[in-house]
């Protein structure tokens, strides 16, 4: 029996002015997907102890808000590390009667009928995706999608291909920098242009992109603060300690070199949340003068 | 003239559950004193862009929460590196009316009677302290007390001692652990208890400890949070991005050697106040089993 998540319509009212516009509202074709940045960490932003290691921070209801979150968007976004790290369901389970796409709000046992589509971001093709990976195993139960996995190898893994196509998904082949300035081993990285255009293609008009940090991080830096539309954080009262999995973007420097806030919010409402606080905001693009 | 901030009655009010009795509800002989822990950090939990570099993050009106937290405070403390790095004043700017201390609420442009004691703890002896620092000027002005340097030198420098005393601080001498496992460079080290005892021997009942950085990861360990009754964070809706100077405690690990959370709020309040949020809690010691 699949675990059923209530998010309170109050609560959910609350973040509408964060979220993407009903279908009905949005032109048939868009350019790029209405993105929300979306994620949890520690007072001393982390999402996690360690790298790989699947960590508990928020509470309750900031689950359930997650899941509703999950239920407003026709997409969502993972990188190969927390794919691997986490082996996530990446579906809603939000109770049906909780989204406003839900079928059947007269079970309270139901599960939202409507799934995201899960993307994992894996230039190298290094998620090693089996036929009991919990995205699969959600699929044929019939409680999620299976995912698209964007990936820079132009031949990724024949039994992972078919893996994915039987389930519904497929592997999405997209040209990847391999910017010298990462360092000699740091290997491909997809322009986020690419990936949201890619995105819009596949008829898929809003993404939540969930992490992990190196995703988030490269997301509030000044040359991309321009594509998020929408930013919703969560945060822990604990502090994880030195050494943990960081959201901390790069740098940024003024023209006379010296360092400045990389990236600020605005239009911003904090919610008290359980313990947890919800902080939602939109990126205030970082101007260097 | 000296600015006047004014932080309104009903802000004051749910911070009280969190912050020291008065006075007359305090026995007279306090081993230690009412401890709060209080700072502003941003979003990827930085005090400051770099070391030395002061930052402006949190707004208007957290900074008047600031002054009304040391109104209601015996003491405040900074180390060393927040002193040489501000210069700071050290003194209660807050509005007569606005503290319960306040003596001539009548007059609006009038600042708090009260001012709390400064305390900087500089083992070194290495605050360049000047007739023109700040926190002297500050004093002349009849705006705020001389600051009690607690120092490890036993012979700390006679201008500065002289300096001090005429504008009625001090020096006061105290024994560190020179802790080898913090390297063979990091010198001197207070303990947390003796500092305590200290101020409370000094008959300062309650104190409010505000950075800098190095002073609040060691209060935030498991070793130390049992000494501290409150925890008031403010925190802007910014990143400043990798390299500032962080709050984030040592790494604990429990007792089969993982990772596990340094440190754990209880009896939570989140509350939004301009585009900041002010989080209170005290600390839950973190037990390794």
């Amino acid at each position: 029996m699949a675990e059923v998540l209530h998010f309170p319509a109050a609560d959910a009212a609350k973040l509408e002015h964060y979220l993407p516009p009903p279908p009905s509202a949005q032109s048939a074709e868009l350019a790029r997907p209405f993105v929300t940045l979306t994620f949890a960490t520690s007072l001393d932003s982390s999402l996690a102890l360690a790298p790989g290691v699947r960590t508990a921070l928020s509470g309750p209801q900031s689950k359930a808000m997650t899941h509703y979150l999950r239920s407003r968007h026709d997409a969502i976004l993972v990188g190969v590390g927390t794919a691997v790290a986490d082996d996530p369901g990446l579906n809603c389970r939000i109770a049906a009667g909780s989204d406003t796409a839900g079928a059947d709000a007269s079970d309270p046992s139901a599960v939202s009928a409507h799934q995201p589509r899960p993307i994992v971001i894996d230039p190298h093709d290094r998620w090693p995706l089996k036929y009991d990976s919990r995205v699969l195993a959600t699929q044929r139960r019939g409680l999620g999608l299976a995912p698209y996995v964007m990936t820079a190898v132009c031949e990724p893994d024949e039994t992972k291909r078919q893996l994915l196509e039987s389930h519904g998904g497929k592997y999405i082949i997209l040209g990847g920098n391999n910017d010298p300035s990462n360092g000699p081993d740091s290997g491909v990285r997809f322009r986020w242009e690419d990936v949201l255009a890619n995105v819009a293609s596949n008829g898929l008009r809003s993404i939540m992109i969930e992490g992990g940090g190196s995703i988030i991080n490269t997301l509030l830096a000044p040359e991309n603060s321009s594509l998020v539309d929408s930013v919703i954080v969560t945060i822990a009262p604990t502090w994880l300690g030195r050494g943990g999995v960081v959201v901390s973007p790069d740098r940024v420097y003024d023209n006379n070199n010296q360092a400045m806030a990389a990236a600020r919010l605005k239009d911003i409402k904090w919610r008290q949340l359980g313990d947890d606080v919800i902080l939602c905001g939109r990126l205030n693009s970082t101007s260097v003068e």
